[in-house]
């Protein structure tokens, strides 16, 4: 059974040798004029120079948490070995990730806008081609890393005994800590560098001086396509590697411990099952970025349908093929473990489809949104904080129904403590078969911010304005199909985080195997809570609902939700107001810019924006990071749990409001362009703008931040776990 | 040591007594001239007619939820067959408190505008008393009420039988149900129907037409003050009556639980306690009361100071007679429990001053608000979100310490589950604490609105602008004096709904018992759970972290706080956007009104608040009854108990960010309008009035109610404990 395996590796080099296929294929392609050229040069060199200016930021933090990891594990002996280097490994594969995808972005939008030249589908073919050389390279590396750290820890750790099963799926988890470390640097900085930048160019560019987005007069134009790269690419790359490694890991550590009593052999089939689901999901993947082809002069109906033709039907192979992985490793429960793999996919196909019914203008509540600019830009903002609060409902209860069905197959919908293992690795390998075709997935959401900047070359470089038409008709497209993918990323970070609380439980264990192994008159007691249950953990710290450590711990973690955003949500709103006061500054300043006769300082705009995201990342990031260490310092394993479920919920719910918030304002702003309530220029219009610009933070800064957040603090909980145990 | 218990109805008299003499003094004072009378009958009858509307609404729910329950008693024995009568006793008191509050403010705005034409002294004096009538009355009607139901129920049950202690404690929280109930009815009608008056009066008024606030040529200018008076006097005093009852209610329950094996006289001491230091709290409010004297002539600095003065003899006093009530009741840990409620006031304090350095414009957040206003409407907003979002952290910090130290207090630090009840019973006592001096606090509260509608009779009456001046100082004055009192308020939310979770699982143990009586073969074993201990029910039901129903209760519990907000933020913009378009219409059609020649229609204006309040309102609080009973029946105690504390906790936070990004956003208007940025009328000011007519909903509808909200929850929990047990 265990020959299996070696389809992981396998999976993830032909993930990687496709994405490098389809790489070459772009870069072959013209990039156009000599200014379109030039232009995708300016935006490539920004990428790259903010880049380099947050792995450095990045790579100091990584340095001091793995000294701090290295004396834990050696100094105290409360950690393994292992972990400050799987930590390295994990992060350095995250930002790899963000890295190629943003490099490929930043190559791909002047041959997607030059090839829209010739035809809509070929824009689309090298956009959609591009953005699959970052899903593919995400779930590449992300299996990469895993199949190699579970080869080399079954060297060291003999996997023929129970316990070092736990220990190298938990050991592994910390890989994932580095994952999340890095994403969430990613996310937080490029989320800040590119809001502000979009928020400065369009109050100024937009409301004050009627000029299109990213006309070349506009100062902040290069550093808000500068930002569409370092944000919704590199960000988005190294968060989804975050969540993909996430969910399969958690998986592989729940499998570990949750057939503990079953054997080794048991144990083993758990933890290939997640890789197993996620090489298969690799395959269909790249099958489903072939079905995505297209006749020439194909309508845009048949762009829609290509795409989803492409996502459906990799997600819907994963779901038969689910009951064949099951039963191949012999698991006797194999078609109900399978139907939990189902629930998850449903789930996530209807976060999508809800996502998309209360952020899309073809339905009701963009519409009646886009109707509230009739009344003034107050309206729209109440009436879009309104909107988002309440679509949190509908993905809510999917995601509750998801759980416990999920949970229920699992363990025969026996809800007892003795089933609890059971029906968490249901939950958890949901989540695996949501994020398993994320190779095609992301690559319909990557697809979009590449078609946007190719909008933007095209602007920026004066050509003719149907082919600034027909990328806006490719990003359009590409929000559409995306809405599925997001859905999947929202509902598998709910069932991951979930997986983690567990997994938590399980690391306080191996923390008690560490102290015993230390000795001293406690080391028998120690040895025996080592082998526990989690009911009997749960005993021990007294983890109840009536416990006030926990009490405390759910009142931290939900404002740690509400602070996160706060710090992210003013940093955008101070670099933005600062880009602002220099663009003015320009306009009033350089002669001859509003009539085109000279060229802006772009780079004074672009340092602005480098700078911001540079400082006010690091404090929010460090907090998620501090902020359980010090929890379960002071208030033991109880207060952790605590903070995580308080964290989860309140975090779930408040990025599902930002995220659909953010999406309906930008919508109704583009319903109102569409020619409504007075079309583009009207009062209304002005309304709306004020709406998306509100909306850029909450959507693609503190919204997406809060998944990568939710996650990292309970990483950042298992991996602190020994000192825990140790103190209290 | 029981003729203690005397006290209660004597000092429930003594404050009614008092709130009678005030409002007589009030009465005594002139109108002022025949335009203010009039003006003053015009708001005083949309009022009460808006009122009545309410009123037959909230009727309906009650009769509806009284059979409910009556069914429950009678039908299923699964309940006291007291419940129907208290639940709705609950409701109408605290409904009276608001209608007394709303009547005498009414009564006062014009008194207060023409005392303010003598000096700012006789204005303050007036506004205040005015407000002290309504903190007297909560008060008064509520120790009336609880010390009545104590009496009655004492001569059906025997007071010398442990169980019936806790029958008679639990039975009385029910009629905290009725008037958490009728409590949220007042604050989302209310508040729907302020902010929608509100909203759309600054839309058309400020934005469009340049007009000042409360202008008489402003159609929605009687809605306007109308609203001010629904909902920041009756709707505050339904809510502030809940918010005391419920505090006193929750922590009787705990006492008598949580010394049930100490015996009775242990026990009666127990729920003695809360009624003695409210009752002690009502006799310090008044002489706070009358300490708030100032010389004639007497400067602003005089009169803060005079304020003051008042709350904080009441505060300090009630500091230190705590030690001397629980002494007199002979607690063997009496100075333990004094600590806890120094625990619980200190943190009242530290929440108000921190809201304070937030939203008030002496400090840097307001103060940079309002300079991100130079860069326009957009960034205000962000800013303000942010600003709000992160201003969550030192109260819940605060508050968690205080749960620890209340706690740690009253069970000697030992946290374990043997001293579980009386550090529960310690929490909520400081909750108590909290809000013993509600009269007075109230007082500062409510003499805010009464200063703002007087501000708004002078302005309509077209009196000496001076007199505008004097009463906005007085306003500003209220805001200032009342931030502490929305500490205790805020903060004793959370410790109570703290209080009453424990109260669910009390709840529990009396379902067993009527399950218990009913006999069957089961009767043996549900005797035995109806004396279990509150560790032994968290065991049965499995009511900790891992269990799958619990997290999934924690998710839906988190939803409920953002969807109730998204309820009735969109109420409030579609009800603005509905007002916007009728003044619009007003302007366009009737001719003269602008030059202020002719009358606006002001009655539509009332007409379209009413009926969107009326509507509106509806849905949002039925939702807060219906989802914890459907937790109830389909997930049982463990689902019940993960809603209450997802509620809480996302609640809590929720409701701090809310509160002071609308205070924030209010506060860097004026700051603007002090001259700072522009000043009046400049570009920035009209960025501060979009941030400030977003923050209307925010700080004075959604936020004000998910306090009630959380507490609602669990009250509808507890009531239906009987259900869900017999389900589960």
């Amino acid at each position: 059974m265990t020959y299996l395996f070696y389809l992981v590796p396998v999976a993830a080099i032909i993930a990687l040798l496709f994405a490098w296929i389809f790489f070459r294929q772009m870069m072959k392609e013209s990039e156009g004029t000599v200014t379109m050229k030039e232009i995708a040069q300016y935006v490539r060199e920004g990428a790259m120079a903010y880049l380099k200016q947050q792995y450095k930021v990045v790579v100091i933090v990584f340095i001091i948490l793995a000294i701090l990891f290295a004396i834990l594990a050696y100094g105290f002996g409360v950690q393994n070995p292992w972990v400050p280097f799987a930590f390295l490994t994990g992060g350095f594969f995250s930002g790899l990730a963000g890295f190629v995808g943003m490099k490929t972005a930043t190559y791909a939008s002047a041959r997607t806008a030059n090839a829209t030249m010739r035809s809509l589908n070929s824009g689309l073919k090298i956009a959609f081609r591009s953005g699959a050389v970052m899903g593919l390279t995400v779930v590449g590396l992300g299996l990469l890393d895993i199949a190699i750290w579970w080869s080399v820890l079954k060297i060291f750790y003999d996997p023929s005994d129970a316990q070092n099963l736990v220990i190298i799926t938990t050991t592994m988890l910390t890989f994932g800590m580095g994952a999340s470390t890095q994403a969430l640097f990613a996310r937080v900085g490029g989320g800040i560098y590119t809001k502000a930048a979009d928020v400065g160019a369009d109050i100024v560019g937009k409301v004050e001086q009627d000029i299109p987005e990213d006309d070349p007069r506009n100062p902040a134009t290069i550093a808000d396509n500068v930002g569409d790269n370092v944000g919704d690419v590199a960000g988005m790359g190294a968060d989804l590697y975050e969540s993909y490694c996430g969910s399969i890991l958690a998986t592989m550590a729940l499998g570990a411990s949750a057939f503990f009593a079953d054997g080794t052999a048991v144990q083993i089939r758990a933890i290939l099952a997640p890789m197993m689901i996620a090489a298969i999901g690799v395959i269909l993947s790249i099958i489903g970025i072939y079905v995505v082809r297209t006749k020439e002069g194909a309508s845009l109906q048949d762009l829609l349908g290509s795409l989803s033709r492409g996502t459906n039907l990799a997600a819907g192979l994963i779901a038969v093929l689910a009951f064949g992985v099951f039963y191949l490793l012999g698991f006797p429960n194999w078609w109900q473990l399978a139907l939990s793999v189902l629930s998850g996919l449903l789930a996530g196909v209807i976060i999508g489809k809800v996502t998309e019914y209360y952020t899309s203008h073809s339905y009701k509540p963009t519409q009646k949104l886009a109707e509230a600019a009739e009344t003034g830009s107050a309206t729209v903002v109440i009436n879009g904080v309104g909107l988002g609060m309440r679509s949190t409902a509908i993905p809510v209860i999917t995601i509750c129904v998801a759980i416990l069905l999920s949970y229920g197959f699992a363990s025969g919908f026996v809800f007892k403590a003795s089933t609890l293992s059971m029906g968490l690795y249901g939950i958890s390998i949901a989540a695996v078969g949501m994020l398993s075709t994320l190779g095609i997935t992301l690559a319909t959401d990557a697809y979009g911010p590449i078609a946007d900047n190719a909008g933007g070359n095209a602007q920026m470089s004066e050509l003719d304005p149907s082919v600034r038409e027909k990328t806006d008709i490719l990003d359009a497209l590409g929000n559409t199909t995306a809405a599925t993918g997001k859905g999947f990323a929202i509902g598998s970070a709910a069932l991951t985080a979930l997986a983690l609380l567990a997994s938590y439980i399980e690391e306080i264990k191996i923390g008690f195997s560490h102290m015993a192994a230390k000795g001293g008159e406690m080391a028998a007691e120690f040895a025996r809570m080592s082998h526990a249950s989690i009911t009997d953990i749960i005993e021990h710290y007294d983890i109840t609902l009536m416990n006030p450590r926990v009490l405390v711990g759910v009142f931290i973690g939900s404002m740690m939700a509400f602070l996160f955003c706060g710090l992210t949500m003013q940093a955008v709103g101070r670099a933005a107001s600062k880009m602002v006061v220099e663009v003015r500054r320009q306009f009033r300043e350089i002669a001859g810019i509003l009539e085109g006769k000279q060229r802006p300082d772009y780079t004074s705009c672009v340092r602005i924006s480098t700078k911001a995201a540079q400082h006010e990342m690091i404090f929010p990031s460090l907090l998620a990071i501090i902020v359980p260490m010090l929890v379960g310092i002071i208030l033991g394993p109880a207060g952790v749990v605590g903070l995580l479920t308080g964290g989860l919920g309140a975090g779930f719910v408040l990025a599902i409001f930002l995220a659909n918030s953010g999406g309906a304002w930008d919508n109704a702003k583009k319903y109102v362009e569409e020619g409504h309530h007075g079309g583009k220029n009207s009062p209304a219009h002005k309304a709306t703008i004020v709406g998306d610009t509100v909306g850029d933070p909450f959507k693609d800064t503190s919204g997406p931040s809060l998944n990568i957040l939710i996650k990292l603090m309970s990483m950042v909980s298992i991996v602190m776990a020994g000192l825990t145990v140790m103190i209290h």
